[in-house]
Parts: structure tokens; C-alpha cells; sequence
């Protein structure tokens, strides 16, 4: 595993740099990112460009051994640019225009503004793209960051105009598809459909569904457009891009097929404190950790979405000034989340940032350095870990890159899909329900059997699993029916699983759809529950509650959950299990242990707070509880640390 | 009593129809509303009228012997219309035009589309005013919903300035009267007002409730340009508009004065969840029977609308998808609220709709059949009620028509005023008071006495009831003032009765203002509390607590109930009683015990979620309980259940 | 101490004016407000002056001896005016413009209504500035009051433009200030900028910072326009502007530095209930009484503000009509707040308002009189003070005068700065930190300890003082850190003292910045937290939690507290000590006693709820504790009042 930090030499004095370079070196750092948001910097007026203060800095970190990761600096035009562009900018749901003076400032369907990037992106890849530094390109900035991916602006109204002609070829097709019959919303062109936002009540699910992708593709096309330039001239470098926690609302398996490696951005404490998944007890309890299953869930989806390959290109080194409230990590936990990242795939760990800016809107943002240039805890947390991995390398008798080709890859695949995401949280019909927060509830209930997962898009090869989840599938292609059919494991489909067809329609078999092919079985209709009212399972898997959602389900398949009224909860036999309700953790991780052992899987019994993760012969054990625990996997022995584990420890334990 | 259904033909392949029509029979229905969304269908391009659609529709209804009640599809204007007439949009308070994409986009005010309105009102009404089966018109639909009676907009403004003109005559009459010389707000002509949003602070309420009375008065006269076309040309057949539960943002007995019947659409469940006024404890316990007084509260007060005609146009018949969350019915609901709508004198049920939508933004809402046309949980509901009627006709030795005749009044009225209303909520001076809330309660208590009640407007005769309450009539005009001197039963004014002038002024003798004729009394000042903090109240009529509300009352009234400092908290004697606080629910109910024993009624003990309600001679018995209960009224024999009744069941009991 | 009251004559018909005058006087009221709401009567139309009734409503005050305090009506321009001038309205933070329709529908920075301002308020000086009757002048009315001081229209960004080119010359200089290399957000010009609304993400905090600063200075220099005409027209009035509770958006001491006096409009229970600073427990217990420190704290901070001179411009004489709830005063509530004003050096009480107005937006606000002429409570509590006064002149053996000038100043002194209000609570950090709030917690212990207290600007001399506190004086300015030397008693720096340069950056030295030059320490980093954890925290000098803010310390100076893991919470020695948490109630008491013991400060032990106030030879003491109590400082003997104290009551001692 490499090591890597974010930096910023537009931020200070030139005199700074090449100390900055060698206390990089003297920590561990190997990889650093530059330039992300640097534009002004750049190009401080139209035109003129001031490209001496990048070729020095990027010289003396290569002087220094260090490799590049350099970003093209789109995520924040300067102001002249948009003054000039005033179209580019985006409009929020309410019709405001969301105007210069922080950064993200555009609207990705803006062609005068792709054009501008794509005339910075081929001027900075014509002079660097050789640059014996640069070892990589990272596009843009956190896609998506502040609510950016919707824009109702004249843009974005233009773009979605051309996308539905494409999709549907004519307006009939369209209004046919939409159901646009229901309450006269017949169009007669495509010209005269609007963005789907200041309607009196809730527009069409079908017109908000088709404008979640539109709006995701054209993501996907602004970040082609840099790649295509990037490929052309930087060719062999690693294109990447930085993807954010809990973010859904584009595409991101599409936007990675463009790309070599997926990266994100993690910050376990601050999206803790910020996200509603979380209850206020677990707030309380992992309040200086994260919770143990954040980092993991996020490694697994973005190594699915990097086609195998992962970095994080922003790891939290202390208190963040973003969140609604900013603690410091528990003494370890940097060093607890870097391995993690390892222990699930990745290449690289990139802290963010080397230094705290003294200055502007990120000023109380932890570095690995303070404002006054003296190490942080977090410093100190990287430099160990840079030792434990020459130690780690040592005891399993690799070099690094033998270390980081371990394999990565679980047994276990929960699939995951960005267009269901969006087809279920349209109409969640529960306040409630969330698709992301059900996966994430499952994948935990898989976790804490201590099963290594990998989380995969719909169109990913099955072959290599002896289990596979589908938390909610909403439309089941025929694509991916004829792969489950051939599917060899144990399949589980959750509630809601092919309830849409391809046109978010309900299926004329009704829910699941094409599914009912593999689980003879029919959705009638849907409980949707308030908070305040959970309901008994019990049954030959096991017992427990149901809340949120609960289907009443037809069938003559053997049912192994009821509710309280004798209704089929969980059913199936054989190969295939159709799950109809949101079971609380205790239900839903019985079930999924049975399932498991159907599997042919072994599973754990982990102490609360506890995740293990494989990594080739490698065994990780992380103590994300408050309490010391004492665990030891059977038939394996130690590398790094030990069986008693603090909080916030790991301990790296090897198959014998 | 009727059945009837909500049903859209142009939802489905005309292959469909005659077996709908064939399966609706089968179920008991006889009534059909059709229409009311299907502009785009009639005029999917400017001009163009396309009726066929409609006349085999209509033709295979009536060829099946129902009968159809035909909207006025005026709530959903087509694209084109809306592009050829943009000033017809409304403007919500933030300034923000409420576009095309979903229903009701349009401002009631908008001279265009009113005469819009004209045209395809006047067509559909020529074309099928005498068309045989058309028994009823239903004009647009859900006047409000979606929150459409205030808008200002361009249009909303020009239609204030000539409403203003007409009630003041002069700039100095409207300014003395909204006693602008406070904060120097007065005008020098009517064009300087403004409409009462977007000011700094709160604007001045006189202004703001005669925006709202404007407002209301502009969809009595928008209903009223429907009414007289239908008149013209469908003489004989029943007008009716479907209002909605706990909405009052116009005044319903002004519309209801042109119409023929008041109908309703109750949603039970969808309410329960969605209402601030229920606890989380009374949305736990009704989660899937509803409220026990939501449905007979609008009952009551839409046959007073409705001048004693009553319809239910929209009745749930499963999950909605409308409400925060969307649970099932308890089995044997939709039946309790059928046969409760009729003990409450409703004439016709009609369930919302026929069959569950694949489509748009209703397609998880339940119909009597699902998406795939098999009967849901409602169809075998409904099918039994109709086959309960006749029993119940049989059992009474009336025909169908007698049955309906069937006297619904009850002895004791309760005054509702959407004047008084729009007055005490523009200036609650405390969160926790909402005049409907006060309304719903006081209600509520008279409701656990096993008292039949009218809800009647303030210019209803009084001279049919025993026992009178004003919530808490805000204005008392000369003419109800001199009514209340003659009326011969007992009468209690609430809190906040009479506290306002006609010119939304505090009253030169303070509250009760006028009423002190009746009850010489003055309200000295208010202690508008927090939630926080009630107050015990005890006196010879009972003890509990006061809440919200606490008048402190200068009086010579013997003092029925007073508060922990001994001030008055209910007085009067003979006829004429005042209540100065609002009281929790023992001490309402016990209060109105006793009134109703001065005013010769009687009272029953119910358990806690029973409710009776009396019609003609039968007596409904409705158990909204979770748990069974055992009841059986006094000298009744029983015609339709049993004493013994579960959770969501209903009896019926003849009087011997 | 003098009684006066706010009037409208403009309200009410000619003949009740001379019998108001003479009512008032009864009562013992000396100063009457008049006029600063009523331009539209002054100048009904553009340029036609009615004088008239101004002339005759001044000319009975004074004949019956009341003194006139002349209101500018410049808060409420009438609609002409604004129609006029329609660039003169302000815009809120979302863009849209705050219309007319209620008050303060101006800009400060609109140079268009400073014109007007000038000429309405150079109109009433030339006619009245010799008035016998009139002994000062309001200036406008509660500047800001509805969130008025930040708007974002175009005047006000021109204003910010010639502002922000004022303090910085050329464009580079405030790139370099604000940090803009940082996004990309530098300019090339001041015309670049923008203002820092409706950006995508937060805008630069520096950027925030000077736009609040600017805002500031719009209202020192509108208000300055007023007061030089005044002083001009009718020199040796006083000239006084009422400010508001809990208000923070514009530097108070700047404005009133123009000013003779500084009043304040208070409102205890609209306050307690409206504010969040206040828990649940703390509205229920001081319900009917407000918070014992709420008029305190801004008795002791405008006194500073107004250079020792204090008036109460508005006391709340019952309920009022604005806040979340209304509830009635305590029976001697009025009282009680109005002696608490004299014991803080109030040197006029005025009582908003004369008579209730029966109409428009404060129709259910209390006023001396009820809306028909009858005296309300307050009334009889007013007249009381007025005979008690009289009673303590002779107890004293002094004439009215003398008593006015008896010192008020306390021997404690809390620094309250603007500046560093707004640049803490621009990053907070944690939404659970509030600057202001923080302050008044801090005053809330030293109040407890039955200390008196001054609250001061940072530009205060500090050498009366025996202990001084500096909550989180954000910026220690060379000025501050040589008075801070060269101070001889106890030292107090909170949390946040020292973070920031006068740039609105870190300091090079990290916090508490050019401080450690006195506290040998260093800031290393800040747990900020959420309100779900708070730590123990014990020592030398007591124990308790922490909450909300914990740095992390690094210093060799002795710990009088510390967290739980061993860290300093509080160090310090000899004079000078860093407290670098945020305490609960209990430990930030202990540790205030220790300081004053330090101090050489005597201390009480006080029953909660029960506050005393040392002015010149007299102890006050206050109970704002439901329960009566039983207090009698030592070695003092009674004047007025008694030992045992009611709620709501007061005693007033004289030391022996």
C-alpha cells in the first residue's frame, strides 16, 4: 500500500516547498495531488497563462522522489470565466442561480463551459502530460459535491430536450412511457416539456427519473470529454476521479467504465455526525471512529466501480470544519482507516491535507501539518503505518507490488445500482425507506458475520460468488434475469426487487416482475410503516421486527419468516430467497447467516463493534467498539498487533 | 345507500371497458365518476376535440346500467394551454410561478383561463348535458388541494384591487379599517396595495384575511362560471364538488350554496399520518382504522355544506401513496368507513378508484382492483356492504330510495366559520392554537357522549337543536346575535368567541364583544400558553387542565369550573355558558355532559375508540379500538352485526 | 429613576389626548415617546407636511409637564416613498426583495432613502428641535429589528464595493486577506465581486466577515446622518437610539458612539420563549417572570454601549403578540423589571405601550391601558414603582436627581465585541456554539455569585476592574494585548481568545495568538461537540462537563482543570488564566468564584433564581425562583420590600 497526500503550493511561499517535499519523503508519502483548484492560479486572467509556479513545484517533488497525481482544475473556474459565461452557471430546484464565491460553480450541461474545459484540460495535459512526475490525472473534483448534479437551469432544460428525443424517438413514445394520460400532462413535442422542478405537486416519477439520468449522463460526458483529452496526451497514466460518501445521485459505475481507478474522498467522523442512517446512539457511541461499517461499505462500491482497483485520494486526518460538528478522531483511528482501506482493496491512501490552510473556507480543516508546519497526530499515525507495511511486506516475504496485487476480491456480492437508487427513492412511498440506507443495513448484516463482500454493479459477471444479494433491484433487465438464472450461489432479492419495469411502470405480473421466473411468488400490496410502528417476525430462520416496508406476498414457496399474523415475511427454498420487508439487524442477520451456510460459507461471531476483512491470505481484525476486545480468527497467526485490541486498533493476522 | 367508483377509462385499452363496467356491476356499483383529468384526452391539440373516447365510454355505462357523475376536467389545463395563457399561473408566497407537470396550475383569478373554463365546460356540457347516463356533474376537482387558494400572482393582485374596491367603496374607509395608520401603512389609492406577502415582517392580518376572503371568493365565483353552463345544459342533474378533509383555506358553505350535494374525499389513513393535530400516540393506535372522528367530523360538516346532501366521491380503499407513510387498512376498514359515512347521512359511497394505475404519480395507490385487474382487499369490502344494504332494506321494509330518506340531523350543533377561522389562525397568538384543531376536539368530546351532531355554517337556523356550541366564532354579526337571543336550547361560546369586529378589530367592549348581551362578561386579557405548561382547572363541573388558551374573565357569572388560582375558566347559568380556556379532553367532555343534561339529551358511556351515531331509527355502533369490545344500546335490536365487534367492525341497531 | 411610556397620538381621536396626559401623570409617567411610526401621517403625500396634530399632541404633553422623546419615523417610509424609490427596498439572503406592507421596507445602504431620510428628518428638527416639550430624540427605531441589516440588493453591493476598496486599497491586497487563492476565488477587480449569497457552498467566511462589517457601517453612518441634523437643530437633547435582546448583526458601540444614551426594548417573556439560548426546562420555570439574567445582561451591555447613560426604551407590560407563545406576566413582574432596570443604572424606564391599539399588526400586544381605557395590570405595578421611588429618594434622604446618579458601575467587567461575534459564529465549528451565547453563560455564573458586572467594548479602559473576562475575544488587536499587559487585576480568556488575526486567519503562532505573550500556551487542535457527548472535567478547582467546544492545549502553565483523559481544560497563574472549554453551570461557577476569591471580589451563595444588583450604597435582590424566599444580605438593613420574597418580587437594602 502506498501512501499519498493532498497539496497545495499555490497556498504557500515557494521557500516552503522543497522542505514541504522532504517531509513528505521522511513520513512515508510516495504519491502527492496537485492542482485541483488552481485555476486562477493558472490562468489569473483570460488567456494568460502562468505556468511556472506548477512546473517548479512539480520538479521539485519529482527531485524528491514523490509522484504526481494532478488534477485538472474544472471544479472551480475562475470569476472572469464566469462573467464572461454567465449560462454556465447551474440553478437550484428553486430557479435560484447558485452563483461564484465558493467553488462547483457550473452546471455539467453547459456546452460553453465544456468547452472552456476543454480548453484548459488540453493546455495543462500538452505541457504535463509527459511530465516524469505525473503519474496520474485526476478529473474535476468531487462530482456532485454541494448538490451540484441537478441543475434547472436554460442548459439543462436544452440537454434534456435532446437526451428524451434520443431515448424515445418520438413524443408519443414518451407520453406512453410517462403514463402522461394521468392528469393531462400529454406533450406534443419535446419542445414543450419542462425540467421537473416548481410544480404545484410532485411531477410524473417518470419525468423525475428520466432527468436523474439525463442529468447523471451528462456527468458521464463531461468527464469523457477530459478523459479523451488526457488519454491523447498523457497516455499510460492512471485516470481518476474522486468519488464522495453516501453520494448517489449520478452514475457512478458509468462515469468509472471512462476511468482506470476509482478514488474517494472519506471522512468518517464528519459524515457520522451528518448523515440520518445514523441513529443518535450510534453517533454517541462511534463518535471518534466512524461507524464500522462507513469506510468499508464506500471501499467495497468504489472498488466495484474501479473495476477492481481503488484509492483513497482524501483520507480525514483530524477534525473536519464541514460537519455540523467537528471531533477529533480517537487516538489510532487514522491509522485504523488506512489499513482498512488495504484490507479492502486499496492501492493508495491519500491523506487530505498536507498542511492547514490558514486562510478561507477550509481553515479549520486538520492537515497532516498544523497551520504553523509542526506534525499533527495524523502525521505521525501515517508515518507508523508506512513502517507497518515495510514490516508487513517483510513477514509475508513480498515487495510492494507483490503486496498490492493481493487479491481483493469477497465471496459474497451485493449488487448495487445507481438507476434503482433513483427509480425507489422517487416514489420511496415511505419516508422511511431508503434504497442506499437498506443496502448499507444489509451489507452491515453481512459484516458482522465477519464475510468479505464485494459490491457490484447490475452488470457485472456472477461467476466468481457463492452468494449474492439483491437489496432492491427495482427493474430486473432481461439481461440480468438470464445471469441470475445461470447464477450458481445462493441468491437473496430484498423488498421491492423488480417492482419497476424498464419504463417505472409497475411489471403487469406485478412486483417481482421477471423475477417471479426464479421465485413463483406475487407482491399485492405494501405496508408502509411510520417509525412508531414496528411489527414481530418470527419463524424457522429466526425472529425479530419489521419496519418500514412490508409486502404482502403470494406464493406456495416454504416461508421461513412470518409476521405476526402469519403473513410470509421471508420465503424460498433451494437457491432462491425473496425477502419482502426491512428486518431490523438481529432478524436480518440470522437470515443472512442461514443463507450464508446454504452458501457453503463460514462465518463469524463478532463481538459488537468488531469487522474482519480477508485480503489474500491476510486476516484484518478491527476494534471499532469502545471497549478493548480480545479476538483471535482460528488457524491464523499474528503480523501486526495483537488479540487484545484497543479501540481504534487493527491487527493483521495471517491464514496459516 | 349508493356505491359508486372513480374510474378513467382513457387509462386503459377500450378492449377493457365493458368487462370493468361488467365487473363494477358485479361488485354492487351504480355509480361512475368519469372525466375529471381528461383534457389532453379531449383536446390534445388546440381545437381538436376528440369525444369518441367518451361517448362509448359513456355509452357502455350506461349500456351496463350505471350511472356517471362527469368532471369538468378543469384541474388539469393541457401544455398548450398553459403556453398560450402563462399568466394563468399561480404564483406561490415566495414569488415563484407554479409551473405545468403535475395538477391545479392555474390561479383561480386568471380572467384567461376562466374563460378557458367556459369553452370546454360549455362544450362538454352541450355534448353530453342530456346524454342518458349522466346523473351528475362534478365541477373540476379538489378546489385547494395542493395548497392553490392563495396565489400572487399578476392576476391575484388585479382581482384584490376590484375586490377591495367593492367592499370599501373608498381608500380612507379601507384605511381606517385596517388601521393603517399603524406603521404608517396607510394608501392613497387601492392601486398602491400590494398582495401580503414578501413583506419584512408579518403583514398587517386585516390585509391578509381580506387577501383570503378575496381568494375564496374568487373559486365561488370560478365554480359558479361552471355551474350556470351546467345548469343551462344539464339542467336536473345533481352539481357537486369534492372537497377535501381538514382544509379550509376557502369557504366551503359559499361554494356548496351553488351546488346540489357536498361530497368529500376521506382518506382516513393518509390523514391520520400526515395531520399535526393527532399525537404520536393516537397515529400509533389508528394506524390502520384512522382516527375515530376524522371521517364523521367532515361528514357533519359537509352535509351542513351540502345542505343536508352528503357524498363520499373518494373513499380509501387501501394504501395511498400520497401521505409521509402509506399503510395497509385494517381488514374490514374500508367497509367501517362506508357504512360509518352513510350512519352520517351520506347518500352515496364512491371509492377512489377502479383499478390501480401502472403509471405516473398515483401508482401505488390502491384501487378496488390492482394494476393486473384482480380484485384487492376494497372489491370484497365493497361487495359486502352492498349486499349488507339490502338486508338492511329488507330488514326495514324500505326500498332503496326510502333507505336514503332516512332523517340524518342531529340535536346538538356545533357552528363551523371559515371567517373565523382564516381570522384566529392569521393571528393565533400561540403556536399551539389552530381554530380547527379547537373545533376537531370540542367535536371530538361531544362525540365520546354518543352525541349526533350537525355542523352547521353561521347562518343556519338554529331553531331544529337542543344544544349549541361557537368553538369560537370569532365575529358575531347582528344577525347571529339576534338568532342566538332566540334560540331555545343550551348554548356554549369557546374561547376567543367574539373577540373580533366585522373590520377584524378588537371590539370596543371587548370579547366576547356583542355576545356579552347574552353573557356579561369580559375577557381582560390572554395567557396564550406553551405546550410546556398546562393548568389544573376544578370546579362543580368536573377537573382536568387547560392548555393553549386561558382567558382571564371579569364576570359576575357563577364560575363552573376555575383554574388553580381561582380565576374563571367556565361560567354561565340557565342557556348562556362561556369557556375561556382550552381544556384537555376530560374536562371537555365533562363540561359538555353537563350541557347536554341541561339541554334534555342524552349521554352514553363508550369505551375508549367507540363511536355511535344515530339515523332515523337505526343506531350505528363503530369500533375503532384495537381491542374487541362488547356494546349494545339500550332498547335496540340489532340488525346488521353483533355486540361483540373486532377492531375496524360495525353493527347496526334498529330502536324498538 | 423616571417612568415613561411609548404614545401614539396619531391612534386615537383628538379629544382622548388631553385625558391621556393627564392619566399618564397620574400614574407617575414623565417622558412620553411619540412619533417614530408615523411618517404617513406627517406626510400623507409626497411633499404635503400635516404638522398639525403633532404640534397639538406636543403642545397637551407639555402642558400637562410630560417630557417629549421625538421619534425620526424613518423605519416606516410610507408606500409613495417606496414606490418612488423602489431600489431603496432591501433583498434577502434568497434574492428577493422585502416589500412594503409592514416596517422597515428599507436598505441602510440606499443612498436614495438617506436622501429622504435626511430631508424628513431635517423637516421635524427645524420644527421641533426647540420644542419645550421634547427633552431628546429616538433616531429611526430598533435598527435591524426582522433581520434587516444584511440585505443583499444592488445598493448594497455598490456600498460594499466602495467599502472593501476603502479598507484595501487594490485588489491584491484583499486576495491575499481573504485568502482567494484558495477555490480559485481570486479577482482581478473590486468589481468582480459579489455578495456572498447564493453561492454554491459557503462563501469565503473572510468574504462574510467584511460584508457583515460593511452592513455594520452602513447603519453607524445612516444613523450618524440623523444625529448630525438633530444635533444641528436642537442641541443639548439627548440623542438615543433602542436597541433590541439577544441582537448581534451591527456593532452597537460604534452607533453609540454617536449617541448620548442607549436604550433598549425589553421583553422578558417574548424573549424567553422565542430564544433558543434557552432550554425546555429554563422557558417552563421562568415562564411568567423571564430569565434572571436576560435584562441584566443587557442592562449591564448597553450601559456600555451608551457610555455608562442607560435607558429601557420599551418594558413589556403584559403579554405580548410576537412570540411563539404569549403568556401573562407574574403578578409583580413589571415591577420587578423595572426596579432590576434602576439597580443596573437605568435611568428611565419607559413602558411600550400607552394603550392597546384595537387594531392592525399589535392588536393583541398589552399596553399600560387596555384597548378600552381601562388601566391593565401593568398600570397599577407602574404607578407602585412611581411611589416607591419617592419612598427610597427620602429613605435616602436624596431628591430625584441625586438618585438618578448613583453609581452603577460594577467591579467585574465581561468584554462583549461585535467583531468577534461575527467571526465566531461564521465558522462555528459546531452548531452547538454560539458566541453570544457563550457570553451570556459566562455572565449567567459571575451573576450567580452575586457579583456586578460590566459588560464593555474591547476599547474600554480597564482599570476600575479587579477581574476582567473575555469570553472569546476572537481577535486581540496590539491595542487590546498592551491594556491587557498593563491590567492589574485577575485575567479570564475563554475558548476561541486569540484565533484569529485581524485578517480573519490563523495566527502564525496559533491560538490564543499574541495572548501567549500573557498565557504561555497553544491551541493545538479543537474537539468541537456535538450535544450528545459531553466529557467530565475535574481538578484543583472543582468538577463538572464540558461541552460543545474542548481545544486541545499545549502549555507548561499549572492545570486547575482538566478532561478526563488528563488534558488542561483550564491552566493559569498568578493573574492570568485560559479556560479553553465551554463549561456547564456548575464547573464554570466554581472556577468564576476562584478567580474572584483571586480577585479580592466577595461572593454570595444565592438560592436559584434569585439574583442581587449592588448600585451605589443599595443591594437589590430579585426573585425570579417560583418558591419565596428568604434572603438578607449582610450588614444591610431594608428600605423597600421584605426578607421573604415572593416570585416576582424584589427588596431593595442599603448597606449599613
Amino acid at each position: 500500500m502506498k501512501l499519498g497526500v493532498c497539496y497545495y503550493p499555490e497556498h504557500w511561499p515557494k521557500s516552503r516547498w522543497r522542505a514541504d517535499a522532504e517531509h513528505m519523503r521522511k513520513i512515508g508519502i510516495e504519491y502527492v495531488r496537485v492542482g485541483e483548484f488552481s485555476w486562477s492560479t493558472i490562468e489569473p486572467t483570460p488567456g494568460e497563462l502562468h505556468w511556472q509556479w506548477l512546473d517548479e513545484s512539480l520538479d521539485i517533488l519529482h527531485e524528491n522522489g514523490l509522484k504526481v497525481i494532478l488534477g485538472t482544475p474544472t471544479a472551480t473556474p475562475p470569476k472572469w470565466l464566469v462573467d464572461r459565461y454567465p449560462g454556465m452557471l447551474a440553478k437550484d430546484e428553486q430557479g435560484r442561480v447558485r452563483g461564484f464565491g465558493s467553488r462547483r460553480h457550473y452546471t455539467f450541461a453547459s456546452l460553453e463551459y465544456r468547452e472552456e474545459c476543454r480548453r484548459i484540460t488540453s493546455l495543462m495535459a500538452q505541457r504535463y502530460g509527459q511530465h516524469p512526475a505525473v503519474a496520474s490525472w485526476q478529473t474535476d473534483n468531487e462530482f456532485g459535491c454541494h448538490d451540484t448534479i441537478l441543475s434547472y437551469a436554460e442548459a439543462d432544460l436544452a440537454a434534456f430536450h435532446i437526451w428524451l428525443k434520443d431515448k424515445y424517438g418520438t413524443i408519443e413514445v414518451l407520453n406512453q412511457a410517462w403514463g402522461n394520460v394521468f392528469w393531462s400532462m400529454e406533450y406534443r413535442s419535446f419542445d414543450e416539456i419542462e425540467l421537473p422542478n416548481l410544480t404545484v405537486t410532485e411531477a410524473n416519477p417518470s419525468h423525475r427519473v428520466d432527468f436523474q439520468r439525463c442529468c447523471s449522463d451528462q456527468v458521464v460526458a463531461y468527464n469523457k470529454l477530459q478523459v479523451d483529452i488526457l488519454r491523447e496526451h498523457s497516455a499510460g497514466r492512471d485516470l481518476v476521479h474522486n468519488y464522495m460518501g453516501f453520494f448517489t445521485a449520478f452514475d457512478h459505475h458509468k462515469v468509472g467504465q471512462d476511468l482506470d481507478v476509482a478514488s474517494w474522498d472519506t471522512y468518517p467522523l464528519g459524515f457520522l455526525d451528518q448523515e440520518v442512517i445514523y441513529s443518535e446512539e450510534e453517533k454517541h457511541t462511534y463518535l471518534r471512529v466512524g461507524h464500522p461499517d462507513f469506510g468499508a461499505f464506500h471501499h467495497d462500491l468504489y472498488r466495484g466501480c474501479g473495476k477492481g482497483r481503488l484509492w483513497i485520494m482524501e483520507q480525514q486526518p483530524g477534525p473536519v470544519n464541514w460537519a455540523p460538528h467537528n471531533p477529533t478522531p480517537a487516538d489510532g483511528a487514522v491509522r485504523l482507516w488506512t489499513w482498512e482501506a488495504f484490507s479492502h482493496g486499496a492501492e493508495l491512501v491519500s491523506y487530505f491535507r498536507w498542511r492547514q490552510a490558514p486562510f478561507a473556507q477550509e481553515q479549520m480543516h486538520a492537515g497532516l501539518l498544523r497551520p504553523d508546519a509542526e506534525e499533527a497526530e495524523a502525521a505521525k499515525e501515517a508515518a507508523q503505518v508506512a513502517q507497518e507495511v515495510v514490516k508487513l511486506s517483510a513477514a509475508l516475504g513480498m515487495d510492494a507490488d507483490e503486496l498490492l496485487s493481493l487479491p481483493s476480491a469477497g465471496k459474497v456480492a451485493l449488487m448495487f445500482d445507481y438507476d434503482a437508487c433513483w427509480s425507489l427513492d422517487i416514489q420511496p412511498q415511505s419516508r422511511a425507506y431508503r434504497y442506499l440506507f437498506w443496502c448499507y443495513r444489509m451489507y452491515e448484516g453481512l459484516r458482522e458475520l465477519g464475510l468479505s463482500v464485494d459490491i457490484i454493479p447490475s452488470n457485472a459477471p456472477l461467476d466468481t460468488y457463492q452468494m449474492l444479494v439483491l437489496p432492491a433491484q427495482a427493474h430486473i433487465s432481461d439481461d440480468l434475469l438470464a445471469r441470475l438464472e445461470a447464477f450458481d450461489g445462493v441468491l437473496l432479492a430484498g423488498p421491492r426487487t423488480g417492482s419497476k419495469t424498464s419504463n417505472y411502470q409497475i411489471p403487469e405480473n406485478l412486483a417481482p416482475g421477471p423475477l417471479a421466473k426464479l421465485m413463483p411468488l406475487q407482491v399485492e400490496r405494501v405496508d408502509a410503516l411510520p417509525n412508531h410502528t414496528q411489527m414481530a417476525v418470527s419463524g424457522a430462520w429466526g425472529e425479530g421486527l419489521l419496519k418500514h416496508w412490508h409486502e404482502q406476498i403470494a406464493t406456495d414457496l416454504p416461508c421461513l419468516l412470518k409476521d405476526n399474523s402469519g403473513n410470509p415475511v421471508l420465503v424460498g427454498q433451494g437457491q432462491h430467497y425473496y425477502l419482502g420487508s426491512c428486518l431490523d439487524n438481529g432478524a436480518l442477520k440470522a437470515s443472512l447467516a442461514k443463507l450464508a451456510e446454504k452458501a457453503g460459507l463460514e462465518t463469524y461471531y463478532l463481538p459488537k463493534g468488531v469487522r474482519i476483512r480477508e485480503r489474500g491470505e491476510l486476516i484484518f481484525v478491527m476494534n471499532y467498539a469502545s471497549q478493548t476486545i480480545d479476538f483471535a480468527p482460528e488457524g491464523a497467526e499474528l503480523v501486526i498487533g495483537s488479540r487484545r485490541l484497543e479501540t481504534a486498533n487493527i491487527a493483521i493476522w495471517k491464514k496459516c
